[in-house]
Protein backbone atom coordinates (compact mmCIF):
# COMPACT_ATOMS: atom_id res chain seq x y z
CA UNK A 1 0.00 0.00 0.00
CA UNK A 2 0.96 3.37 -0.98
CA UNK A 3 2.31 5.73 2.16
CA UNK A 4 1.49 8.93 0.41
CA UNK A 5 -1.04 10.34 -2.48
CA UNK A 6 0.38 13.26 -5.32
CA UNK A 7 -2.64 15.28 -6.54
CA UNK A 8 -1.76 16.18 -9.84
CA UNK A 9 -3.25 17.48 -13.12
CA UNK A 10 -2.26 17.26 -16.92
CA UNK A 11 0.64 15.07 -17.23
CA UNK A 12 1.06 16.33 -20.63
CA UNK A 13 0.89 20.45 -19.63
CA UNK A 14 1.59 20.51 -15.44
CA UNK A 15 4.71 21.78 -15.26
CA UNK A 16 4.31 22.06 -11.08
CA UNK A 17 2.65 18.59 -11.11
CA UNK A 18 5.81 17.18 -12.81
CA UNK A 19 8.13 18.81 -10.37
CA UNK A 20 6.35 17.52 -7.15
CA UNK A 21 6.17 13.44 -9.14
CA UNK A 22 9.92 14.17 -9.69
CA UNK A 23 11.02 14.91 -6.60
CA UNK A 24 8.34 11.87 -4.77
CA UNK A 25 10.23 9.90 -7.16
CA UNK A 26 13.88 11.05 -6.07
CA UNK A 27 13.05 10.30 -2.48
CA UNK A 28 12.21 7.10 -2.62
CA UNK A 29 8.63 7.72 -1.80
CA UNK A 30 5.31 5.11 -2.44
CA UNK A 31 2.76 6.88 -3.69
CA UNK A 32 -0.06 6.89 -5.22
CA UNK A 33 -1.75 9.83 -7.81
CA UNK A 34 -4.97 11.47 -8.07
CA UNK A 35 -5.49 12.78 -11.07
CA UNK A 36 -7.66 16.14 -10.35
CA UNK A 37 -10.49 16.54 -13.21
CA UNK A 38 -9.80 18.56 -16.22
CA UNK A 39 -13.31 20.40 -15.26
CA UNK A 40 -12.03 21.66 -12.10
CA UNK A 41 -11.97 25.21 -11.70
CA UNK A 42 -8.67 25.20 -10.43
CA UNK A 43 -7.23 22.93 -13.14
CA UNK A 44 -8.71 24.47 -15.59
CA UNK A 45 -7.13 27.82 -14.79
CA UNK A 46 -3.78 26.28 -14.50
CA UNK A 47 -4.10 24.79 -17.18
CA UNK A 48 -5.42 27.77 -19.29
CA UNK A 49 -1.80 29.66 -16.83
CA UNK A 50 -4.56 32.36 -15.73
CA UNK A 51 -3.08 31.59 -12.25
CA UNK A 52 -1.22 28.69 -10.50
CA UNK A 53 -3.04 26.35 -8.36
CA UNK A 54 -2.62 25.63 -4.44
CA UNK A 55 -4.17 22.34 -5.28
CA UNK A 56 -1.67 20.97 -7.77
CA UNK A 57 0.84 19.09 -6.57
CA UNK A 58 -0.49 18.22 -3.56
CA UNK A 59 1.01 15.60 -1.43
CA UNK A 60 -0.56 14.26 1.48
CA UNK A 61 1.46 11.77 3.58
CA UNK A 62 0.75 10.98 7.15
CA UNK A 63 -2.13 13.13 7.62
CA UNK A 64 0.13 16.47 6.82
CA UNK A 65 -0.96 17.97 3.49
CA UNK A 66 1.58 19.97 1.72
CA UNK A 67 0.64 21.80 -1.74
CA UNK A 68 3.54 24.36 -2.77
CA UNK A 69 6.41 22.38 -4.80
CA UNK A 70 9.23 24.12 -2.53
CA UNK A 71 7.40 23.11 0.49
CA UNK A 72 6.83 19.66 -0.75
CA UNK A 73 10.54 19.55 -1.71
CA UNK A 74 11.98 20.61 2.19
CA UNK A 75 9.54 18.31 3.44
CA UNK A 76 10.39 15.10 1.47
CA UNK A 77 14.60 16.44 2.53
CA UNK A 78 13.64 16.26 6.16
CA UNK A 79 11.75 12.96 5.75
CA UNK A 80 14.04 10.93 3.41
CA UNK A 81 17.83 12.83 4.26
CA UNK A 82 19.27 9.65 2.63
CA UNK A 83 17.40 10.81 -0.22
CA UNK A 84 20.08 13.87 -0.37
CA UNK A 85 17.28 15.71 -2.01
CA UNK A 86 19.58 18.83 -1.44
CA UNK A 87 23.32 19.23 -1.76
CA UNK A 88 25.17 18.35 1.36
CA UNK A 89 27.62 21.00 0.94
CA UNK A 90 26.35 24.39 2.59
CA UNK A 91 27.12 26.62 -0.10
CA UNK A 92 26.27 24.07 -2.57
CA UNK A 93 22.98 23.58 -0.87
CA UNK A 94 22.69 27.25 -0.85
CA UNK A 95 23.44 27.78 -4.73
CA UNK A 96 20.85 24.96 -5.10
CA UNK A 97 18.15 26.48 -3.17
CA UNK A 98 18.65 30.01 -4.59
CA UNK A 99 18.36 28.65 -8.26
CA UNK A 100 15.35 26.50 -7.04
CA UNK A 101 13.76 29.59 -5.71
CA UNK A 102 14.72 31.70 -8.73
CA UNK A 103 12.69 29.34 -11.26
CA UNK A 104 9.59 28.91 -8.36
CA UNK A 105 9.39 32.96 -8.86
CA UNK A 106 10.51 34.09 -11.99
CA UNK A 107 10.80 33.68 -15.54
CA UNK A 108 7.10 34.42 -16.27
CA UNK A 109 7.61 35.34 -19.87
CA UNK A 110 9.26 31.87 -20.80
CA UNK A 111 6.12 30.06 -18.76
CA UNK A 112 3.56 31.80 -20.52
CA UNK A 113 5.14 32.00 -23.87
CA UNK A 114 6.14 28.68 -24.12
CA UNK A 115 4.19 26.56 -21.85
CA UNK A 116 4.89 22.89 -21.49
CA UNK A 117 3.36 20.69 -24.02
CA UNK A 118 5.15 17.21 -24.47
CA UNK A 119 2.90 15.86 -27.29
CA UNK A 120 4.27 18.71 -29.15
CA UNK A 121 7.15 20.38 -31.43
CA UNK A 122 7.11 23.81 -33.27
CA UNK A 123 10.01 24.15 -35.23
CA UNK A 124 10.62 27.25 -36.52
CA UNK A 125 9.00 28.91 -33.48
CA UNK A 126 9.72 32.42 -32.77
CA UNK A 127 11.03 33.36 -29.06
CA UNK A 128 9.80 37.18 -28.46
CA UNK A 129 12.70 38.99 -26.66
CA UNK A 130 11.15 38.89 -23.43
CA UNK A 131 11.07 34.92 -23.33
CA UNK A 132 14.30 34.75 -24.59
CA UNK A 133 15.80 36.82 -21.75
CA UNK A 134 14.69 34.41 -19.48
CA UNK A 135 15.94 31.89 -21.65
CA UNK A 136 19.38 33.41 -21.63
CA UNK A 137 19.15 33.48 -17.46
CA UNK A 138 18.53 30.09 -17.70
CA UNK A 139 21.08 28.92 -20.17
CA UNK A 140 23.54 31.04 -18.07
CA UNK A 141 22.63 29.40 -14.71
CA UNK A 142 23.12 25.87 -16.30
CA UNK A 143 26.54 26.45 -17.45
CA UNK A 144 27.60 27.83 -14.34
CA UNK A 145 25.89 25.43 -12.64
CA UNK A 146 27.68 22.69 -15.10
CA UNK A 147 31.10 24.44 -15.12
CA UNK A 148 31.33 24.14 -11.06
CA UNK A 149 29.90 20.57 -10.66
CA UNK A 150 31.57 18.76 -13.81
CA UNK A 151 28.02 17.34 -14.71
CA UNK A 152 25.96 15.32 -15.58
CA UNK A 153 23.54 17.01 -13.54
CA UNK A 154 23.36 20.45 -11.97
CA UNK A 155 25.23 19.89 -8.80
CA UNK A 156 27.21 16.30 -9.87
CA UNK A 157 26.61 13.03 -10.26
CA UNK A 158 22.86 12.82 -8.53
CA UNK A 159 20.06 15.08 -9.28
CA UNK A 160 19.06 17.49 -7.12
CA UNK A 161 15.56 19.45 -6.38
CA UNK A 162 17.55 22.16 -8.64
CA UNK A 163 16.59 19.44 -11.79
CA UNK A 164 13.35 18.79 -10.65
CA UNK A 165 12.70 22.82 -11.37
CA UNK A 166 14.59 23.34 -14.41
CA UNK A 167 13.14 19.64 -15.96
CA UNK A 168 10.13 21.51 -17.66
CA UNK A 169 12.17 23.78 -18.86
CA UNK A 170 14.44 21.41 -20.71
CA UNK A 171 11.19 20.02 -22.24
CA UNK A 172 9.87 22.86 -23.47
CA UNK A 173 13.59 23.94 -25.20
CA UNK A 174 12.56 20.73 -27.14
CA UNK A 175 9.13 21.34 -28.06
CA UNK A 176 9.58 25.33 -28.99
CA UNK A 177 12.97 24.42 -30.91
CA UNK A 178 15.20 26.66 -29.18
CA UNK A 179 18.66 27.05 -30.11
CA UNK A 180 20.81 26.48 -27.30
CA UNK A 181 24.77 26.41 -26.43
CA UNK A 182 25.98 22.84 -26.48
CA UNK A 183 25.94 22.84 -22.83
CA UNK A 184 23.03 23.48 -22.28
CA UNK A 185 21.44 21.23 -24.85
CA UNK A 186 23.88 18.39 -23.97
CA UNK A 187 22.43 19.11 -20.75
CA UNK A 188 18.12 18.65 -22.11
CA UNK A 189 19.69 15.79 -23.51
CA UNK A 190 20.43 14.39 -19.86
CA UNK A 191 17.32 15.41 -18.05
CA UNK A 192 15.27 14.01 -21.06
CA UNK A 193 16.87 10.64 -20.88
CA UNK A 194 16.67 10.58 -16.99
CA UNK A 195 14.53 7.69 -15.64
CA UNK A 196 11.65 8.96 -14.23
CA UNK A 197 11.41 12.02 -16.80
CA UNK A 198 11.07 8.94 -19.36
CA UNK A 199 8.42 8.10 -17.36
CA UNK A 200 6.32 10.47 -17.13
CA UNK A 201 7.16 11.57 -20.48
CA UNK A 202 5.77 8.27 -21.77
CA UNK A 203 2.42 8.60 -19.85
CA UNK A 204 2.03 12.08 -21.05
CA UNK A 205 1.83 11.00 -24.82
CA UNK A 206 -1.09 8.58 -23.74
CA UNK A 207 -3.15 11.02 -21.86
CA UNK A 208 -6.51 11.94 -23.70
CA UNK A 209 -6.12 15.37 -24.40
CA UNK A 210 -9.36 17.37 -23.27
CA UNK A 211 -7.90 20.62 -23.41
CA UNK A 212 -8.50 20.88 -27.01
CA UNK A 213 -12.24 21.25 -25.42
CA UNK A 214 -11.55 23.79 -23.54
CA UNK A 215 -10.55 25.65 -27.30
CA UNK A 216 -7.03 26.80 -26.20
CA UNK A 217 -4.32 27.50 -28.68
CA UNK A 218 -0.48 26.60 -27.72
CA UNK B 1 31.95 44.53 12.59
CA UNK B 2 29.01 42.71 11.32
CA UNK B 3 29.02 39.27 10.07
CA UNK B 4 27.24 39.47 6.92
CA UNK B 5 25.86 41.69 4.00
CA UNK B 6 22.60 42.01 3.29
CA UNK B 7 21.73 43.95 -0.72
CA UNK B 8 18.80 45.45 -1.48
CA UNK B 9 17.21 48.32 -3.49
CA UNK B 10 14.81 50.70 -2.05
CA UNK B 11 12.67 50.79 1.39
CA UNK B 12 9.75 52.36 0.03
CA UNK B 13 8.76 49.99 -3.21
CA UNK B 14 10.96 46.55 -2.79
CA UNK B 15 8.85 43.94 -1.24
CA UNK B 16 11.09 41.21 -1.95
CA UNK B 17 13.87 43.18 0.13
CA UNK B 18 11.74 43.85 3.34
CA UNK B 19 11.32 40.05 3.43
CA UNK B 20 15.05 39.39 3.03
CA UNK B 21 15.80 42.40 5.56
CA UNK B 22 12.63 41.15 8.31
CA UNK B 23 14.13 37.32 7.83
CA UNK B 24 17.81 38.49 9.04
CA UNK B 25 16.54 40.80 11.79
CA UNK B 26 14.22 37.84 12.68
CA UNK B 27 17.24 35.56 12.97
CA UNK B 28 19.27 37.85 14.70
CA UNK B 29 22.12 38.27 12.45
CA UNK B 30 24.02 41.30 12.56
CA UNK B 31 24.45 42.45 8.85
CA UNK B 32 25.06 45.44 7.26
CA UNK B 33 22.62 47.00 4.27
CA UNK B 34 24.58 47.54 0.91
CA UNK B 35 21.38 49.19 -1.36
CA UNK B 36 22.23 48.85 -5.47
CA UNK B 37 21.90 51.88 -6.81
CA UNK B 38 18.75 53.15 -8.79
CA UNK B 39 20.52 53.61 -12.14
CA UNK B 40 21.34 49.95 -11.89
CA UNK B 41 19.54 47.69 -15.27
CA UNK B 42 18.26 44.81 -12.55
CA UNK B 43 17.10 47.35 -9.60
CA UNK B 44 15.12 49.52 -12.51
CA UNK B 45 13.39 46.59 -13.61
CA UNK B 46 12.82 45.57 -10.86
CA UNK B 47 11.26 48.34 -9.25
CA UNK B 48 9.27 48.98 -12.95
CA UNK B 49 7.83 45.16 -12.04
CA UNK B 50 9.20 44.09 -15.24
CA UNK B 51 11.19 41.01 -13.71
CA UNK B 52 12.02 39.83 -10.35
CA UNK B 53 15.88 40.35 -9.61
CA UNK B 54 18.20 37.83 -8.93
CA UNK B 55 20.63 40.46 -6.84
CA UNK B 56 18.04 41.79 -4.62
CA UNK B 57 17.66 40.35 -1.61
CA UNK B 58 21.26 38.88 -1.62
CA UNK B 59 22.77 37.93 1.50
CA UNK B 60 26.45 37.48 1.79
CA UNK B 61 27.57 35.20 5.15
CA UNK B 62 31.18 33.48 5.21
CA UNK B 63 31.50 33.71 1.66
CA UNK B 64 28.06 32.50 0.46
CA UNK B 65 25.84 34.30 -1.32
CA UNK B 66 22.15 33.55 -1.16
CA UNK B 67 20.35 35.41 -3.62
CA UNK B 68 16.59 34.21 -3.35
CA UNK B 69 14.01 34.80 -0.52
CA UNK B 70 12.95 31.34 0.17
CA UNK B 71 16.30 30.37 -0.03
CA UNK B 72 17.50 32.64 2.24
CA UNK B 73 14.67 31.74 4.87
CA UNK B 74 15.98 28.44 4.85
CA UNK B 75 19.76 29.26 5.13
CA UNK B 76 19.08 31.63 8.39
CA UNK B 77 17.25 28.83 9.69
CA UNK B 78 19.60 26.59 9.22
CA UNK B 79 22.55 28.10 10.49
CA UNK B 80 19.85 29.86 13.58
CA UNK B 81 17.70 27.21 14.49
CA UNK B 82 17.26 28.81 18.04
CA UNK B 83 15.30 31.55 15.84
CA UNK B 84 12.43 29.05 15.52
CA UNK B 85 12.10 30.51 11.68
CA UNK B 86 10.07 28.17 10.66
CA UNK B 87 7.74 26.27 13.36
CA UNK B 88 8.85 23.15 15.16
CA UNK B 89 5.94 20.91 15.06
CA UNK B 90 6.43 18.95 11.40
CA UNK B 91 2.55 19.55 10.21
CA UNK B 92 2.81 22.95 11.25
CA UNK B 93 6.20 23.77 9.37
CA UNK B 94 4.94 21.54 6.44
CA UNK B 95 1.72 24.55 6.33
CA UNK B 96 4.52 27.26 7.08
CA UNK B 97 6.03 26.73 3.83
CA UNK B 98 3.16 25.75 1.71
CA UNK B 99 1.99 29.54 2.62
CA UNK B 100 5.07 30.67 2.35
CA UNK B 101 5.61 29.29 -0.88
CA UNK B 102 2.53 30.20 -2.17
CA UNK B 103 3.24 34.33 -1.69
CA UNK B 104 6.81 33.72 -3.38
CA UNK B 105 5.35 32.07 -6.70
CA UNK B 106 1.78 33.16 -7.14
CA UNK B 107 -0.29 36.48 -6.30
CA UNK B 108 0.95 37.71 -9.44
CA UNK B 109 -2.49 40.33 -10.22
CA UNK B 110 -1.76 41.12 -6.71
CA UNK B 111 1.75 42.21 -6.56
CA UNK B 112 1.04 44.23 -10.34
CA UNK B 113 -2.50 46.25 -9.49
CA UNK B 114 -1.28 46.77 -5.73
CA UNK B 115 2.63 47.05 -5.26
CA UNK B 116 4.51 48.04 -2.42
CA UNK B 117 4.58 51.90 -2.12
CA UNK B 118 4.98 52.45 1.92
CA UNK B 119 4.80 56.17 1.24
CA UNK B 120 1.27 56.69 -0.31
CA UNK B 121 -2.12 56.48 1.02
CA UNK B 122 -5.23 55.98 -2.14
CA UNK B 123 -8.71 55.80 -0.19
CA UNK B 124 -11.29 54.75 -2.66
CA UNK B 125 -8.31 52.79 -4.76
CA UNK B 126 -10.60 50.36 -7.03
CA UNK B 127 -9.38 46.83 -7.07
CA UNK B 128 -9.90 44.94 -10.31
CA UNK B 129 -11.37 41.35 -10.03
CA UNK B 130 -8.36 39.27 -10.82
CA UNK B 131 -6.26 41.13 -7.92
CA UNK B 132 -9.40 40.52 -5.39
CA UNK B 133 -9.56 36.94 -5.99
CA UNK B 134 -5.42 37.24 -4.91
CA UNK B 135 -6.94 39.33 -1.49
CA UNK B 136 -9.64 36.66 -1.28
CA UNK B 137 -6.93 33.82 -1.21
CA UNK B 138 -4.76 35.48 1.41
CA UNK B 139 -7.34 36.52 3.93
CA UNK B 140 -8.63 33.17 3.79
CA UNK B 141 -5.37 31.64 4.42
CA UNK B 142 -4.85 34.54 7.36
CA UNK B 143 -8.09 33.45 9.04
CA UNK B 144 -7.36 29.54 8.66
CA UNK B 145 -4.15 30.41 10.45
CA UNK B 146 -4.82 32.68 12.76
CA UNK B 147 -8.41 30.46 14.09
CA UNK B 148 -5.61 27.39 14.05
CA UNK B 149 -2.96 29.17 15.91
CA UNK B 150 -4.59 32.22 17.95
CA UNK B 151 -2.57 34.32 16.72
CA UNK B 152 -1.25 37.47 16.91
CA UNK B 153 1.16 35.98 14.26
CA UNK B 154 0.29 33.44 11.54
CA UNK B 155 1.90 30.33 13.74
CA UNK B 156 0.98 31.97 17.33
CA UNK B 157 3.01 34.14 19.63
CA UNK B 158 6.09 34.36 17.68
CA UNK B 159 6.51 35.48 14.27
CA UNK B 160 7.63 32.90 11.37
CA UNK B 161 8.94 33.28 7.86
CA UNK B 162 5.34 33.10 6.78
CA UNK B 163 4.76 36.27 8.42
CA UNK B 164 7.66 37.78 6.74
CA UNK B 165 6.35 36.45 2.81
CA UNK B 166 3.10 38.24 3.81
CA UNK B 167 4.30 41.40 5.53
CA UNK B 168 4.77 43.64 2.47
CA UNK B 169 0.78 42.47 1.64
CA UNK B 170 -0.20 43.79 5.26
CA UNK B 171 1.02 47.11 4.35
CA UNK B 172 -0.43 47.29 1.01
CA UNK B 173 -3.84 46.57 2.02
CA UNK B 174 -3.08 50.08 4.14
CA UNK B 175 -1.52 51.54 1.11
CA UNK B 176 -4.58 50.95 -1.07
CA UNK B 177 -7.36 51.05 1.41
CA UNK B 178 -8.34 47.29 0.62
CA UNK B 179 -12.06 46.46 2.91
CA UNK B 180 -10.96 43.94 5.26
CA UNK B 181 -12.94 41.79 7.36
CA UNK B 182 -12.26 42.04 10.98
CA UNK B 183 -9.81 39.37 11.61
CA UNK B 184 -7.26 40.36 8.41
CA UNK B 185 -7.62 43.63 9.61
CA UNK B 186 -6.29 43.39 13.22
CA UNK B 187 -3.42 40.73 11.55
CA UNK B 188 -2.10 44.11 9.40
CA UNK B 189 -2.16 45.66 12.77
CA UNK B 190 -0.08 43.37 14.26
CA UNK B 191 2.13 43.56 11.32
CA UNK B 192 2.83 46.92 11.00
CA UNK B 193 3.14 47.27 14.85
CA UNK B 194 6.11 44.67 14.81
CA UNK B 195 9.00 46.31 16.01
CA UNK B 196 11.31 45.36 12.90
CA UNK B 197 8.40 46.49 10.81
CA UNK B 198 8.39 50.29 12.03
CA UNK B 199 11.53 50.47 12.06
CA UNK B 200 12.08 49.42 8.03
CA UNK B 201 8.81 51.81 6.94
CA UNK B 202 10.31 54.65 9.71
CA UNK B 203 13.81 54.61 6.82
CA UNK B 204 11.21 54.30 3.69
CA UNK B 205 9.42 57.57 4.72
CA UNK B 206 12.84 59.06 4.35
CA UNK B 207 14.43 57.44 1.52
CA UNK B 208 14.88 59.91 -1.33
CA UNK B 209 12.27 59.12 -3.94
CA UNK B 210 14.27 58.66 -7.31
CA UNK B 211 11.67 56.78 -8.59
CA UNK B 212 9.72 60.08 -9.67
CA UNK B 213 12.58 60.70 -11.83
CA UNK B 214 11.93 57.02 -13.91
CA UNK B 215 8.16 58.64 -14.72
CA UNK B 216 6.38 55.85 -13.50
CA UNK B 217 2.98 56.41 -11.97
CA UNK B 218 1.84 53.93 -8.90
Amino acid sequence: MAEATLTISSKNYSSWALRGWLLCKMAGLSFRETMLPWDDPSVRAELLLLSPSFLVPKLTHRGIEIWDTLAIAEYLAEIRPEATLWPTDPAERAACRSISGEMHSGFSNLRSALPMNLKAHYPGFKVWAGAQADIDRVTTIWRDRLKTSGGPFLFGASPTVADAMYAPVATRFRTYAVTLDPVSSAYCDTILGWAPMTEWIGAAQEEPDELEELDVEF
